[in-house]
């Protein structure tokens, strides 16, 4: 079809050039828009609505674990940043500054939250006295800031939408439980919500969030090779509460410090699904997150009882997010649209399905055909949709699976990561220097994560062959 | 009994100091804590769970009508602001201005959103360019930021959480049509979600909003004579259209401006559920956004038996939001907490309601007590949930007609101010000059609204005496 090449054609080919591939897809899909706001985003209907579905989707799994939503200032006076020495350190450099309020100049400048542990624990020394005040388990939707000099779509900007859990507990293990389930939590997400299988494990000291004790991280493959930190989930001991003096009268009548949390997962993740599912034809949403999960395309739709029927199969179908498109644009550019968006299942009706008393189903994936009855058509969308999640899941297990390679000498790394890039599992002796060496050397591969099962690849580290520590699966980063 | 006393001697009486009272409320019940950013506050999971409710429900409302959800940058540059003369002159001086970003003064300075017509303007201009893209029907969930001097939580506080629509239409007469849908909208959702019934009309040129041609108001009146504004829908006409250069080819051909409106309410909407339903026992929350619509209590929870049924009560309501409290609180303590978080209704299950098979239902309005047999419990409480809220409806609908005045004269008018508070009646001229005097003179009295049936009192203005133009609702405000 001349209309469906076309389309086609709008778009970098992967292959090609994956950075621009990756902005056509993100633009042509209506995913988002640039504004005159430097490293800010527009998210327009069809890419907000991702993330509507993950809010719904990550609130249910927060709610049904016991967490409640709060919210805080927007805010963060300069002395409260200041108070937890590393946090600071870490965050400053990327905070943006309110000076001017009401066209005063203010007395002390405000940080626009990069991220919200320091109000938290702020209000938990309002609310935490008592051992029956825990555990506190807080969640929190909003926008944060992180100054960026270079900025990409969902990947990296200035403002970003994310969720913050923040909770505190009793005990230092209570907390431990806390880090992991919620880590657990969003590799359940990934992969049951998004179709992304992905490595989980903990980070190294140097890759660790400011001013936690440890954090632990999921790392999706991208189809390109390049990994991306898709959530983090960090315990924090009692290091923020001491620094905010956060006490509560334990069980055997003693002051104690309360042991904490936190874990994020942000707009990111809808990046994550572009690079891990989308194809030449565009992008490839998961089921559970299409904004539209089944578009009816009228064939022949000026045919008397073409559109009625149509409209008959849409409320049938009232269970999923459905929707015709009967304007006057042609089938075939019907065809690329919504393949360009993502559209997992297209069915198409016309004038001699209806006479056989059939539709036709188009799997997203796989571009398959299937003849099905009307009769048995909730079952047969059933089947297509969830074929669709396990096929994303499959290719991406896959591509996971391709992606990873293993390197007992520093010359096998070098050589992996320039010709096949991905995960890279190697040794390592536990020294920061090393990880540094080998960012060098490469030009910018970094640790990802220490896995919590390891491999056992060689004695010794990749990098300065003294006795290995940890086997670490390292790699590129958007 | 004695914890009961206890508790509600917590709170001032609303009789005795109204503020005082608000104040008390707010904390008692858990809505909310204050914070060390000035001016912003902490909406605690209590609280927090009414706006979730609220939003869950208007959003319903605005997508049932074709609206999309959208998300637009935080940011708005200094030369985007002043592009619309009468919008910049009006949010000018409550903006706060960040000015270093990343340790760099920035070249321009970003003022944070107090709302976001410049922001939709500037992505409208990308994205509008035929009839056929219009309408465009967005809405967008965020926090804005009004730097305020004087602050009270959920009335008036420099950062707040709002929705705000932005639509753009092909003729100014849709977009009208849109501007008084969307105020209907409002009406609808405070009296069958709320319980709280309003006036509704225009506002005069001197109180709309900054840049719109007309805005039109809900006018809901609190328990102390103090009227809020409870949602705002603007009609701008294609003033920014021409200012951001927003053109799109009409159906014949030739370029026009498209026709713009904007909407929005607030969490100062929590505000009004407060000051509408409370009572001297706390809040009293309408059951559709109630976080807790009905509160179990196990009375003599120890004795065997009792925690199971009630455990099977809470399995047989599910389909409301339902909880149990079996802390080791005493009984009384339970109904005075739950009182004062204003739960909808209360059920009370002991070992002798077991025996007869019934249990005990509690108004949280009337207070009454209903005894139920249990094999018809789901009637009862549905029953009740809306003798609930028809019941706060009645209540709010006989404060607001006792709360409305008239006046013909001058005099009339300030005694009735002085003496009753409410909203006034009276005739008006059109002259702001008017406005500005009555204000001066009752110290603070304002237009807020003229309805859209007018009642003729007199001829002639309350204030100057010549010629009435229109009957405005006048009043003190929040």
């Amino acid at each position: 079809m001349a209309e469906d090449k076309k389309m086609v054609e709008q778009i970098t080919s992967m292959d090609t050039d994956f950075a621009q591939w990756y902005t056509d897809v993100v633009k042509k899909a209506e995913l988002m828009d640039y504004s005159s706001v430097k490293g800010c985003m527009v998210f327009r209907p069809y890419g907000y609505a991702i993330w509507e579905s993950i809010q719904r989707d990550l609130d249910s799994r927060f709610k049904a674990l016991g967490h409640e939503n709060v919210y805080m200032p927007m805010f963060i006076p300069d002395s409260l940043l200041q108070k937890e020495k590393d946090h600071v350190e870490g965050f400053a450099p990327e905070c943006a500054w309110v000076t001017v309020g009401g066209e005063n100049q203010l007395t002390e400048r405000l940080c626009v939250r990069p991220t919200s542990e320091t109000l938290f624990c702020e209000h938990f020394k309002n609310v935490i006295h008592s051992y029956r005040d825990l555990p506190k388990l807080y969640n929190q939707w909003c926008s944060v800031v992180r100054w960026e000099k270079t900025t990409r779509p969902f990947l990296r900007t200035s403002e970003f939408l994310w969720q913050e859990g923040h909770t505190m507990h009793e005990t230092a293990e209570e907390a431990r439980e806390e880090t992991r389930r919620m880590l657990e939590v969003y590799e359940k997400f990934y992969l049951e919500t998004l179709a992304i299988p992905a490595y989980t494990g903990k980070k190294t000291d140097k890759e660790k969030f400011a001013g936690a004790e440890e954090t632990y991280t999921i790392e999706p493959m991208m189809h390109n090779g390049v990994a991306l930190q898709g959530g983090t989930s960090h315990y924090f001991g009692d290091g923020f509460a001491k620094a905010f003096d956060i006490v509560f009268q334990g069980r055997d009548n003693t002051p104690q410090y309360p042991h904490q949390t936190s874990w994020g997962l942000s707009t990111r993740s809808i990046g994550a699904i572009i690079m891990t599912h989308g194809d030449d034809n565009g992008l490839i949403l998961p089921p559970a997150v299409a904004p539209i999960q089944i578009i009816i395309i009228p064939v022949a739709q000026h045919k008397p009882g073409v559109l009625e029927k149509a409209a008959e199969i849409r409320d049938r179908l009232k269970a999923y997010r459905v929707k015709i498109d009967d304007s006057d644009q042609s089938t075939g550019w019907k065809f690329s649209q919504y393949e360009m968006k993502g559209v997992p299942v297209r069915l198409e009706i016309g004038p001699r399905d209806i006479e056989s008393g059939n539709c036709v189903l188009v799997s997203r994936v796989t571009r398959d055909k299937k003849v099905v009855s009307l009769d048995n058509l909730e079952n047969e969308i059933a089947d297509m949709l969830k074929q669709v999640h396990d096929e994303l899941v499959a290719r991406a297990e896959k591509n996971l699976a391709e992606k990873t390679h293993t390197a007992v000498t520093m010359e096998e790394f070098i050589e992996t990561d320039k010709t096949q890039g991905g995960f890279i599992k190697a040794m390592w002796c536990g020294d920061e220097n090393c990880e540094n060496k080998i960012k060098d050397v490469t030009g910018g591969v970094k640790s990802r994560c220490i896995p919590f099962v390891e491999e056992q690849l060689s004695d010794v580290c990749v990098c300065c062959g003294r006795k290995a520590k940890h086997m670490v699966i390292w790699g590129r980063q958007y």
